[in-house]
């Protein structure tokens, strides 16, 4: 493909996506595929002799597109929301036209230096204390990674360099392998599933405490919990607090764990994963109070913050123990310029980097931080829109509601809820899933799509109310009578016209 | 921005890419920049309100390209090349623009099919065993994963999850901690810094076993490591053999290692990240002979293939040890089609998944199996040709010549080879690296740029010519004497018209 080529290719790529975003209200939000559904409509070879860009774009249609979940469309309310924005998109493929891979500074100064600046942006957008941004004069910083899961698992390891450190210093009779075979992590159950597989990667144990009845960690359950693996000889290492729960967006109280913390001398990280942007909003900007305790602290600018997956936002107070975890110096890697700009490798996993750097600048310039925070607060109160339509309805109870996340259910046994999410499933017209709250089965409800109106909230209470009266009639109408289930209560007036409608 | 803005930036942004790659080679490959260049660049907080797209644009020519190091310039020789194409951009844009994140097969369908799907191609295109195949019956498969470090070291976790196992079988008494203390790793001294690391991020010392005189690990040398460590009460667990090393693009032998290997019940990864691509030729193929003897194998499309950063091919015979070392179910994440496509999210450290599939769908089809072999075959022998060059200088002395990598460097003292490299690196015309060759100081000279020609070739050549002259004078010319520095040898017919124009 020539240059020219590119020219039309890359064109009409930019129009597919802008008539996709264009329709996606109109297309159904869950595919009907069946699994294997791609087998039959590829070649079981590459081509020998390359095709037209003509020929692969209308493949793409024809294929791919029946097999997408549309993620940004407004009747997804799954998970959370993950960033989709036209600047990030755009900032995507111009990191890809560049085409370096920012493995040191010498690599290409601009990947790390707009990294570095961006950082600094993004930590006082967030009002982070000053030891964890790029710009202080002491070790700590910030960067991108791919994802929380990576950041949970690299700061582990760091958590795990330090504490060896520090106890051989005490006593140097004691080997690694005396000190790590006892570490041990401790997060609430409420923590994402990467938590966990950070505990699997890192060979350290991951307690998973049981959470309040608010769905938080907290220190006396915390300190109990080191003072039992103390007991029996084990060396507590490290804890993850959740800004936001990804079951019901609970938020731990940063004042409360951080100082066990502090005092039993363990790493605290701060998982802010969908929550971290709302932090840019002075009314929210509370929920990280007590970040100061902490060593490290990330959040999803590609959840919340429209930068497109993957970019993965992390600071720590001191990245000399990252470093010293990390650091395999080879001599087609050295430079001539150390200490002046960091080298991002020794800060993660794998070598090369791409420039996301790129993406989250063009966001933050073309929304600036008030179109970030007029997004936050769209989504927030299109969500509790949401949360007073299911406490318009009797039958049904509100579990939890915090930012952008509505958890709620039938009341009653959990057959009915679970009952009404398969219907909802069924007919693929919005796609939510399910979650647990105080061992009950809830649905979540999140507000994610950037385009969600209150129209698509109306549309999808709709399509709960619709399912739900078959399950649990309301009593207004007569079906419920006729097949012998009992009434809950008063429904709302949606109900009502549903109820109406089928008693015609 | 709009749907219409949208347009208009984007194919502002292709226009820009492409008139890039137009002017690219008139570039001065490495930038000038200082570190804390962008310093004085940028504000020192985000904006508050959102600017417009031509600004930032603007802002992207004027602030970011002077920082850019140009990979894709046909005066790029560092390093390895690092893919970049343009069915490859526009597969990234796309893949942004639909913006899903691929963490179950529900999630996006069309991720995991086309990930199944272009492993296979790959797979097929390679050669590879049918074991290793997702289409095969087995359990085996392949995934797209972000770079050969990440592979290095899932496949690490891997080998140790199945070595706890098998151990446990047979000593139902040990319990996991005992094992997993006292596995270990090898590798040669020639591997690159990410198998190191891989050992540091699992907790498995790593050995580097010396490489003999041709860069290979030997299975002679394998074998005392094992032994003495087995002496010592350690578990030998875990091999990663090398397909064309970092420094000098050195192959170890498969069937010498696989079945030491096979016999110690080790598992054996072979990590092809550059060569790999040259699979594909048949003419090379045999240097993959023996991969039937490994457990994993990976190759980096994002190196030779043309695929952009990030796109690591990776096999596995058995998948289930990957899967048993990362499920961490939630209720959440729960699918009902189990068995019938891949959860990849349990192949891979992260929970989310970029649709990377697609990028190298675009390549494989636009260019065919015939125009991948065209593009290593044109690489390879314009190394050739650099190489050729090099041997007709007497000064000059080639080390090694592999692919589309040649080390090489003056004759005598390494103080002359490193006073030319950074001669060469002050002018900023070329850029390559150092590297080391039987302790000796060796220029690695790499063919990196999809649009590197012959003349290319000869620009670089002379750039190495004349700082040349500077140290060791032709003998043919007047200025080494008198500089008082004694002439080695004759000198190419290049150098010699360097020396007739110096002498004028």
């Amino acid at each position: 493909m020539d240059v020219q080529e590119f020219r039309e290719f890359g064109k009409a790529a930019v129009d597919y996506i802008a008539d996709y975003f264009q329709t996606i209200r109109d297309r159904p939000v869950l595919p009907s595929v069946q699994p294997g559904y791609l087998d039959d409509l590829l070649p079981k070879e590459a081509p020998q002799t390359g095709e037209s860009w003509q020929d692969v774009l209308q493949d793409v249609d024809r294929i791919i597109m029946p097999g997408l979940t549309h993620w940004h469309s407004p009747n997804f309310h799954a998970y959370y929301p993950t960033a989709h924005s036209f600047p990030a998109i755009v900032g995507e493929m111009m990191s890809a036209g560049f085409g370096c891979v920012g493995l040191s500074w010498m690599a290409s100064p601009a990947y790390t230096e707009l990294e570095v600046a961006m950082m600094n942006w993004l930590g006082k957008m967030l009002h982070l204390p000053e030891e964890f941004l790029n710009c202080s004069e002491g070790p700590g910083g910030g960067v991108i990674q791919g994802s929380a899961s990576e950041v949970t698992f690299v700061c582990l390891l760091a958590a795990k360099e330090r504490k060896v450190k520090e106890l051989r210093q005490i006593n140097p009779e004691l080997t690694e392998g005396d000190i790590k075979g006892k570490l041990i992590a401790y997060s609430s159950d409420q923590s994402n599933s990467s938590v966990e597989k950070a505990g699997l990667l890192g060979s350290m144990p991951m307690r998973l405490l049981p959470a309040d009845d608010k769905g938080r960690l907290t220190a006396s359950v915390l300190l109990d919990a080191i003072e039992k693996d103390k007991a029996q000889g084990l060396i507590p290492c490290y804890v993850v607090a959740n800004l936001g729960t990804t079951p019901t967006c609970a938020f731990d109280d940063l004042n409360d764990l951080g100082p066990v913390c502090n005092k039993e001398q363990l790493w605290l990280h701060v998982d802010a994963a969908y929550a971290g942007t709302a932090f840019s909003c002075p009314e929210y900007r509370h929920l990280l109070n007590g970040v100061e305790y902490a060593e490290s602290f990330n959040f999803n600018p590609h959840k919340w913050m429209l930068v497109n997956f993957d970019c993965s936002a992390m600071w720590v107070k001191d990245a000399r123990y990252l470093v010293e975890a990390f650091n395999v110096e080879r001599i087609y890697l050295k430079d001539n310029h150390k200490g002046l700009a960091p080298e991002y490798r020794h800060w993660q996993i794998s070598l090369g980097r791409r420039f996301r750097a790129l993406k989250l600048w063009f966001v933050l310039r073309m929304y600036g931080v008030e179109g970030i925070q007029k997004h936050v607060r769209n989504q927030i109160a299109l969500a509790q829109y949401f949360e007073s339509l299911v406490r318009s309805d009797d039958r049904f109870q509100v579990c939890t509601s915090s930012m952008g996340l509505v958890c709620f259910r039938l009341k009653g046994d959990d057959r009915l809820t679970k009952n009404l999410l398969e219907k909802v499933h069924q007919r693929r017209n919005i796609y939510v899933i399910p979650g647990q709250f105080h061992q009950r089965f809830v649905i979540r409800f999140a507000v994610c799509s950037r385009i969600t109106e209150r129209s698509d909230i109306d549309y999808a209470w709709q399509e709960f109310l619709s399912q739900a009266e078959e399950i649990v009639p309301c009593s207004k109408g007569d079906i419920g009578e006729k097949k012998g289930i009992a009434a809950i209560g008063l429904c709302s007036a949606a109900c009502e016209k549903i109820c109406s409608e089928k008693s015609k």
